[in-house]
Protein backbone atom coordinates (compact mmCIF):
# COMPACT_ATOMS: atom_id res chain seq x y z
CA UNK A 1 0.00 0.00 0.00
CA UNK A 2 2.21 2.83 -1.30
CA UNK A 3 -0.71 5.00 -1.29
CA UNK A 4 -0.22 5.60 2.53
CA UNK A 5 3.12 7.87 1.63
CA UNK A 6 1.62 11.26 1.59
CA UNK A 7 3.99 14.08 1.07
CA UNK A 8 4.28 15.32 4.59
CA UNK A 9 5.54 11.79 6.16
CA UNK A 10 5.55 8.15 6.16
CA UNK A 11 3.19 8.09 8.84
CA UNK A 12 0.29 5.81 8.33
CA UNK A 13 -3.35 7.53 8.38
CA UNK A 14 -6.08 5.13 9.00
CA UNK A 15 -8.46 7.57 6.38
CA UNK A 16 -6.05 7.52 3.49
CA UNK A 17 -6.43 3.64 2.22
CA UNK A 18 -10.01 3.66 1.33
CA UNK A 19 -10.65 7.23 -0.58
CA UNK A 20 -6.91 7.05 -2.43
CA UNK A 21 -7.66 4.24 -5.23
CA UNK A 22 -11.03 4.83 -5.83
CA UNK A 23 -9.93 9.01 -6.32
CA UNK A 24 -8.59 8.01 -9.87
CA UNK A 25 -11.91 6.92 -11.02
CA UNK A 26 -12.88 11.25 -10.67
CA UNK A 27 -9.79 12.68 -11.82
CA UNK A 28 -10.68 10.82 -15.16
CA UNK A 29 -14.41 11.52 -15.03
CA UNK A 30 -12.77 14.80 -14.60
CA UNK A 31 -10.55 14.96 -17.31
CA UNK A 32 -12.92 13.81 -20.02
CA UNK A 33 -15.65 16.33 -18.51
CA UNK A 34 -13.00 19.22 -19.22
CA UNK A 35 -12.21 17.91 -22.51
CA UNK A 36 -15.84 17.65 -23.63
CA UNK A 37 -16.27 21.48 -22.02
CA UNK A 38 -13.26 22.71 -24.19
CA UNK A 39 -14.77 20.83 -27.68
CA UNK A 40 -18.04 22.69 -26.61
CA UNK A 41 -15.97 26.24 -26.71
CA UNK A 42 -14.61 25.57 -29.64
CA UNK A 43 -16.95 24.77 -31.65
CA UNK A 44 -19.46 27.72 -30.37
CA UNK A 45 -16.77 29.64 -30.96
CA UNK A 46 -16.39 28.64 -34.51
CA UNK A 47 -20.12 28.30 -35.62
CA UNK A 48 -20.10 32.21 -33.98
CA UNK A 49 -17.44 33.10 -35.79
CA UNK A 50 -18.47 31.40 -39.02
CA UNK A 51 -22.14 32.52 -38.97
CA UNK A 52 -21.53 36.17 -41.38
CA UNK A 53 -24.24 36.07 -44.18
CA UNK A 54 -24.91 38.64 -47.22
CA UNK A 55 -27.75 39.13 -48.54
CA UNK A 56 -29.73 41.96 -50.71
CA UNK A 57 -31.93 44.14 -48.38
CA UNK A 58 -34.55 46.13 -50.69
CA UNK A 59 -35.67 48.53 -48.78
CA UNK A 60 -37.84 52.13 -50.35
CA UNK A 61 -34.38 53.78 -50.15
CA UNK A 62 -33.17 51.53 -52.71
CA UNK A 63 -31.19 47.85 -52.74
CA UNK A 64 -28.07 47.55 -51.21
CA UNK A 65 -26.19 44.32 -49.72
CA UNK A 66 -26.39 43.87 -45.61
CA UNK A 67 -24.01 41.30 -43.73
CA UNK A 68 -25.66 39.91 -40.64
CA UNK A 69 -22.73 39.19 -38.27
CA UNK A 70 -22.48 38.53 -34.71
CA UNK A 71 -19.98 41.61 -34.12
CA UNK A 72 -23.34 43.24 -35.09
CA UNK A 73 -24.57 42.24 -31.28
CA UNK A 74 -22.93 43.17 -27.93
CA UNK A 75 -24.53 40.02 -26.73
CA UNK A 76 -23.10 37.80 -29.22
CA UNK A 77 -19.54 39.25 -28.85
CA UNK A 78 -20.02 38.11 -25.43
CA UNK A 79 -20.60 35.21 -25.80
CA UNK A 80 -17.53 34.87 -28.10
CA UNK A 81 -15.52 36.26 -25.36
CA UNK A 82 -16.96 33.71 -22.28
CA UNK A 83 -16.83 30.81 -24.41
CA UNK A 84 -13.06 31.81 -25.51
CA UNK A 85 -12.58 32.21 -22.08
CA UNK A 86 -14.18 28.86 -20.91
CA UNK A 87 -11.60 26.94 -23.82
CA UNK A 88 -8.71 28.79 -22.14
CA UNK A 89 -9.52 27.56 -18.79
CA UNK A 90 -10.54 24.42 -19.89
CA UNK A 91 -7.23 23.30 -21.36
CA UNK A 92 -5.25 24.78 -18.02
CA UNK A 93 -7.13 23.04 -15.73
CA UNK A 94 -7.35 19.66 -17.89
CA UNK A 95 -3.65 20.00 -17.75
CA UNK A 96 -3.63 20.38 -13.96
CA UNK A 97 -6.25 17.78 -13.06
CA UNK A 98 -4.56 15.31 -15.68
CA UNK A 99 -1.05 16.11 -13.75
CA UNK A 100 -2.46 14.80 -10.64
CA UNK A 101 -3.85 11.82 -11.99
CA UNK A 102 -0.64 9.82 -11.86
CA UNK A 103 -0.48 11.13 -7.67
CA UNK A 104 -1.53 8.40 -5.48
CA UNK A 105 -3.11 10.48 -3.09
CA UNK A 106 -4.47 14.02 -4.58
CA UNK A 107 -4.51 16.96 -2.50
CA UNK A 108 -8.36 18.11 -1.40
CA UNK A 109 -7.43 21.60 -1.73
CA UNK A 110 -7.35 20.92 -5.90
CA UNK A 111 -11.17 19.78 -6.02
CA UNK A 112 -11.58 23.19 -3.80
CA UNK A 113 -9.46 25.04 -6.19
CA UNK A 114 -11.07 23.52 -9.10
CA UNK A 115 -14.78 23.72 -7.64
CA UNK A 116 -14.72 27.77 -7.20
CA UNK A 117 -13.24 28.42 -10.47
CA UNK A 118 -15.46 26.37 -11.99
CA UNK A 119 -18.35 27.99 -10.05
CA UNK A 120 -17.44 31.19 -11.30
CA UNK A 121 -17.01 30.46 -15.10
CA UNK A 122 -20.19 28.67 -14.48
CA UNK A 123 -21.83 32.07 -13.84
CA UNK A 124 -20.33 33.55 -16.66
CA UNK A 125 -20.91 31.08 -19.23
CA UNK A 126 -24.59 30.73 -18.32
CA UNK A 127 -25.14 34.63 -18.28
CA UNK A 128 -23.35 34.29 -21.74
CA UNK A 129 -25.70 31.53 -22.98
CA UNK A 130 -28.91 33.66 -21.32
CA UNK A 131 -27.48 37.10 -23.00
CA UNK A 132 -27.10 35.41 -26.74
CA UNK A 133 -30.09 32.89 -26.06
CA UNK A 134 -32.53 36.45 -25.23
CA UNK A 135 -31.41 38.35 -28.43
CA UNK A 136 -30.80 35.35 -30.61
CA UNK A 137 -35.15 34.62 -29.61
CA UNK A 138 -35.63 37.84 -30.54
CA UNK A 139 -34.17 37.27 -34.03
CA UNK A 140 -36.00 34.26 -34.45
CA UNK A 141 -39.47 35.27 -33.49
CA UNK A 142 -39.59 39.23 -33.20
CA UNK A 143 -41.21 41.27 -30.71
CA UNK A 144 -44.26 42.69 -31.96
CA UNK A 145 -44.94 44.86 -29.28
CA UNK A 146 -42.12 47.00 -29.67
CA UNK A 147 -41.99 46.33 -33.44
CA UNK A 148 -38.76 44.52 -33.45
CA UNK A 149 -38.89 42.57 -36.86
CA UNK A 150 -37.56 39.23 -36.66
CA UNK A 151 -35.01 38.26 -38.86
CA UNK A 152 -34.82 34.59 -39.96
CA UNK A 153 -36.60 34.52 -42.94
CA UNK A 154 -33.82 36.69 -44.29
CA UNK A 155 -30.60 35.68 -42.55
CA UNK A 156 -31.52 32.01 -42.40
CA UNK A 157 -27.65 30.78 -42.36
CA UNK A 158 -26.69 33.48 -39.86
CA UNK A 159 -30.00 32.11 -37.00
CA UNK A 160 -28.87 28.46 -37.88
CA UNK A 161 -25.15 29.27 -36.49
CA UNK A 162 -26.37 31.57 -34.06
CA UNK A 163 -28.73 28.82 -32.79
CA UNK A 164 -26.55 26.14 -32.68
CA UNK A 165 -23.62 28.20 -31.11
CA UNK A 166 -26.11 29.01 -28.12
CA UNK A 167 -27.54 25.35 -27.60
CA UNK A 168 -23.22 23.89 -28.13
CA UNK A 169 -22.55 26.97 -25.03
CA UNK A 170 -25.72 25.83 -23.26
CA UNK A 171 -24.14 21.90 -23.10
CA UNK A 172 -20.66 23.73 -21.79
CA UNK A 173 -22.68 25.60 -19.26
CA UNK A 174 -24.26 21.94 -18.34
CA UNK A 175 -20.78 20.50 -18.77
CA UNK A 176 -19.69 22.85 -16.06
CA UNK A 177 -22.68 22.23 -13.62
CA UNK A 178 -21.39 18.22 -13.93
CA UNK A 179 -17.36 19.67 -13.26
CA UNK A 180 -18.77 20.82 -10.25
CA UNK A 181 -20.57 17.79 -8.89
CA UNK A 182 -17.57 15.71 -9.08
CA UNK A 183 -15.30 18.14 -7.47
CA UNK A 184 -18.11 18.25 -4.41
CA UNK A 185 -18.58 14.95 -4.48
CA UNK A 186 -14.72 14.75 -4.42
CA UNK A 187 -14.07 16.60 -1.40
CA UNK A 188 -17.55 15.07 0.43
CA UNK A 189 -15.99 11.74 -0.16
CA UNK A 190 -12.38 12.55 1.09
CA UNK A 191 -15.02 13.44 4.58
CA UNK A 192 -13.90 10.55 7.37
CA UNK A 193 -17.74 9.02 8.16
CA UNK A 194 -18.32 9.40 12.12
CA UNK B 1 -16.89 18.22 24.91
CA UNK B 2 -20.35 17.28 24.37
CA UNK B 3 -19.71 17.70 20.55
CA UNK B 4 -17.99 14.52 20.38
CA UNK B 5 -21.51 12.51 20.97
CA UNK B 6 -22.59 12.12 17.34
CA UNK B 7 -26.15 10.04 16.85
CA UNK B 8 -23.86 6.88 15.43
CA UNK B 9 -22.58 6.27 18.78
CA UNK B 10 -20.68 8.12 21.18
CA UNK B 11 -17.08 6.79 20.17
CA UNK B 12 -14.94 9.81 20.10
CA UNK B 13 -13.42 10.72 17.07
CA UNK B 14 -10.14 12.36 16.45
CA UNK B 15 -11.13 14.54 13.88
CA UNK B 16 -14.31 15.96 15.40
CA UNK B 17 -12.59 18.24 17.76
CA UNK B 18 -10.93 20.68 15.57
CA UNK B 19 -14.07 21.79 13.07
CA UNK B 20 -16.98 21.45 15.21
CA UNK B 21 -17.09 24.88 16.95
CA UNK B 22 -15.81 26.49 14.10
CA UNK B 23 -19.32 25.10 12.23
CA UNK B 24 -21.34 27.91 13.30
CA UNK B 25 -20.09 30.52 12.27
CA UNK B 26 -20.43 29.21 8.74
CA UNK B 27 -23.87 28.12 9.50
CA UNK B 28 -25.06 32.14 10.48
CA UNK B 29 -22.84 32.83 7.42
CA UNK B 30 -25.11 30.59 5.29
CA UNK B 31 -28.17 31.83 6.57
CA UNK B 32 -27.68 35.49 6.17
CA UNK B 33 -26.62 34.56 2.76
CA UNK B 34 -29.97 33.01 2.06
CA UNK B 35 -31.74 35.66 3.73
CA UNK B 36 -30.24 37.84 1.34
CA UNK B 37 -30.89 35.83 -1.36
CA UNK B 38 -34.73 36.13 -0.68
CA UNK B 39 -34.87 40.01 -0.52
CA UNK B 40 -32.85 40.24 -3.76
CA UNK B 41 -35.50 37.46 -5.38
CA UNK B 42 -38.66 39.31 -4.18
CA UNK B 43 -37.11 43.21 -4.49
CA UNK B 44 -35.75 42.06 -8.58
CA UNK B 45 -39.39 40.53 -8.72
CA UNK B 46 -41.77 43.15 -7.16
CA UNK B 47 -39.58 45.45 -9.77
CA UNK B 48 -40.51 43.86 -12.75
CA UNK B 49 -44.12 43.42 -11.61
CA UNK B 50 -44.58 46.82 -11.00
CA UNK B 51 -42.95 47.77 -14.35
CA UNK B 52 -45.95 48.29 -16.73
CA UNK B 53 -45.83 52.31 -18.16
CA UNK B 54 -49.07 53.05 -20.76
CA UNK B 55 -47.94 55.86 -23.18
CA UNK B 56 -49.85 57.28 -25.76
CA UNK B 57 -47.90 56.48 -29.46
CA UNK B 58 -48.41 58.53 -31.83
CA UNK B 59 -48.00 56.85 -35.72
CA UNK B 60 -49.09 57.29 -39.12
CA UNK B 61 -51.83 55.19 -38.33
CA UNK B 62 -53.29 57.70 -35.27
CA UNK B 63 -51.92 57.89 -31.55
CA UNK B 64 -53.40 55.13 -29.38
CA UNK B 65 -52.26 53.77 -25.82
CA UNK B 66 -49.89 51.59 -25.74
CA UNK B 67 -48.77 49.87 -22.83
CA UNK B 68 -45.03 48.17 -21.89
CA UNK B 69 -45.15 45.27 -19.72
CA UNK B 70 -42.99 42.55 -18.52
CA UNK B 71 -45.21 39.77 -20.27
CA UNK B 72 -44.79 41.63 -23.62
CA UNK B 73 -41.19 39.67 -23.07
CA UNK B 74 -40.63 35.89 -22.77
CA UNK B 75 -37.17 36.86 -21.41
CA UNK B 76 -38.58 39.06 -18.79
CA UNK B 77 -41.58 36.20 -17.83
CA UNK B 78 -38.49 33.82 -17.80
CA UNK B 79 -36.69 36.23 -14.81
CA UNK B 80 -39.89 36.39 -13.05
CA UNK B 81 -40.48 32.79 -12.95
CA UNK B 82 -36.34 32.03 -12.14
CA UNK B 83 -36.40 34.82 -9.20
CA UNK B 84 -39.39 33.65 -7.75
CA UNK B 85 -37.98 29.96 -7.65
CA UNK B 86 -34.82 31.22 -6.02
CA UNK B 87 -37.28 33.12 -3.51
CA UNK B 88 -39.11 30.11 -2.50
CA UNK B 89 -35.82 28.03 -2.47
CA UNK B 90 -34.22 30.37 -0.31
CA UNK B 91 -36.76 29.83 2.15
CA UNK B 92 -36.57 26.50 2.64
CA UNK B 93 -33.31 26.08 2.53
CA UNK B 94 -32.74 28.91 5.30
CA UNK B 95 -35.08 26.68 7.38
CA UNK B 96 -33.17 23.87 6.56
CA UNK B 97 -30.15 25.56 7.57
CA UNK B 98 -31.51 27.19 10.73
CA UNK B 99 -32.44 23.91 11.64
CA UNK B 100 -29.07 22.80 12.17
CA UNK B 101 -27.71 25.41 13.62
CA UNK B 102 -28.01 24.35 17.15
CA UNK B 103 -27.04 20.75 16.33
CA UNK B 104 -23.51 20.04 18.03
CA UNK B 105 -22.43 18.49 14.52
CA UNK B 106 -23.74 19.50 11.12
CA UNK B 107 -23.49 16.07 8.88
CA UNK B 108 -21.44 16.95 6.01
CA UNK B 109 -24.07 15.58 3.81
CA UNK B 110 -26.23 18.96 4.26
CA UNK B 111 -23.19 21.06 3.01
CA UNK B 112 -23.19 18.70 -0.17
CA UNK B 113 -26.73 18.76 -0.74
CA UNK B 114 -26.71 22.40 -0.27
CA UNK B 115 -24.01 23.07 -2.71
CA UNK B 116 -25.65 20.58 -5.54
CA UNK B 117 -28.97 22.61 -5.63
CA UNK B 118 -27.17 26.00 -4.81
CA UNK B 119 -25.18 25.27 -8.25
CA UNK B 120 -28.21 24.14 -10.29
CA UNK B 121 -30.11 27.61 -9.33
CA UNK B 122 -26.66 29.79 -10.10
CA UNK B 123 -27.19 27.94 -13.58
CA UNK B 124 -30.58 29.22 -13.96
CA UNK B 125 -30.59 32.55 -11.87
CA UNK B 126 -27.52 33.34 -13.95
CA UNK B 127 -28.85 32.21 -17.47
CA UNK B 128 -32.17 34.19 -16.37
CA UNK B 129 -30.10 37.57 -15.86
CA UNK B 130 -28.51 36.95 -19.51
CA UNK B 131 -31.77 36.98 -20.87
CA UNK B 132 -33.31 39.69 -19.65
CA UNK B 133 -30.19 41.88 -19.69
CA UNK B 134 -29.55 41.29 -23.68
CA UNK B 135 -33.28 42.00 -24.40
CA UNK B 136 -33.50 45.18 -21.95
CA UNK B 137 -29.82 45.94 -23.54
CA UNK B 138 -31.67 45.96 -26.87
CA UNK B 139 -34.74 47.89 -25.24
CA UNK B 140 -31.77 50.94 -23.59
CA UNK B 141 -29.58 51.06 -26.91
CA UNK B 142 -31.53 49.86 -29.83
CA UNK B 143 -29.80 47.70 -32.70
CA UNK B 144 -29.46 49.62 -35.56
CA UNK B 145 -28.32 46.83 -37.86
CA UNK B 146 -31.49 44.96 -37.95
CA UNK B 147 -33.57 48.16 -36.88
CA UNK B 148 -34.77 47.25 -33.38
CA UNK B 149 -35.55 50.54 -32.15
CA UNK B 150 -34.73 51.65 -28.85
CA UNK B 151 -37.74 52.25 -26.15
CA UNK B 152 -36.09 54.05 -23.19
CA UNK B 153 -37.02 57.03 -24.64
CA UNK B 154 -40.80 56.21 -24.42
CA UNK B 155 -41.28 53.83 -21.78
CA UNK B 156 -38.24 55.62 -19.01
CA UNK B 157 -40.51 53.90 -16.12
CA UNK B 158 -40.61 50.67 -17.30
CA UNK B 159 -36.78 50.69 -18.41
CA UNK B 160 -35.71 51.90 -14.64
CA UNK B 161 -37.99 49.25 -13.13
CA UNK B 162 -36.47 46.56 -15.36
CA UNK B 163 -33.05 47.39 -15.39
CA UNK B 164 -33.25 47.76 -11.77
CA UNK B 165 -34.62 44.14 -11.77
CA UNK B 166 -31.84 43.03 -13.62
CA UNK B 167 -29.25 44.92 -11.32
CA UNK B 168 -30.79 42.72 -8.32
CA UNK B 169 -31.02 39.62 -10.19
CA UNK B 170 -27.40 39.78 -10.83
CA UNK B 171 -26.95 40.20 -7.35
CA UNK B 172 -29.39 37.19 -6.52
CA UNK B 173 -26.89 35.35 -8.92
CA UNK B 174 -23.71 36.59 -6.98
CA UNK B 175 -25.03 35.89 -3.33
CA UNK B 176 -25.48 31.88 -5.13
CA UNK B 177 -21.57 31.89 -5.66
CA UNK B 178 -20.71 32.66 -2.04
CA UNK B 179 -23.25 30.33 -1.12
CA UNK B 180 -21.74 27.77 -3.18
CA UNK B 181 -18.17 29.15 -1.54
CA UNK B 182 -19.84 28.94 1.90
CA UNK B 183 -20.70 25.10 1.09
CA UNK B 184 -17.55 24.09 -0.14
CA UNK B 185 -15.64 25.52 2.67
CA UNK B 186 -17.39 23.56 4.90
CA UNK B 187 -16.79 20.53 2.82
CA UNK B 188 -13.11 21.25 2.41
CA UNK B 189 -12.97 21.58 6.17
CA UNK B 190 -14.31 18.79 7.62
CA UNK B 191 -11.68 17.15 5.71
CA UNK B 192 -8.43 15.81 8.07
CA UNK B 193 -4.94 17.41 7.17
CA UNK B 194 -2.49 14.74 6.41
Amino acid sequence: MSSMETEKGAVPTPQAPPVAPTDNKYRVVDVILRVLLLAASIASVVLMVTSKQTEIIVSPFGSRPNAAKFQNSPAFIYLVAALSVAGLYSIITALVSLSYMRKPIVPPKLFWILLIHDVLLLGIVAAATGTAGGVGYIGLKGNTHVRWGKIRNVYDKFCRHVGASIIVSLFAAAVLVLLVFVNANSLYRRIPKY
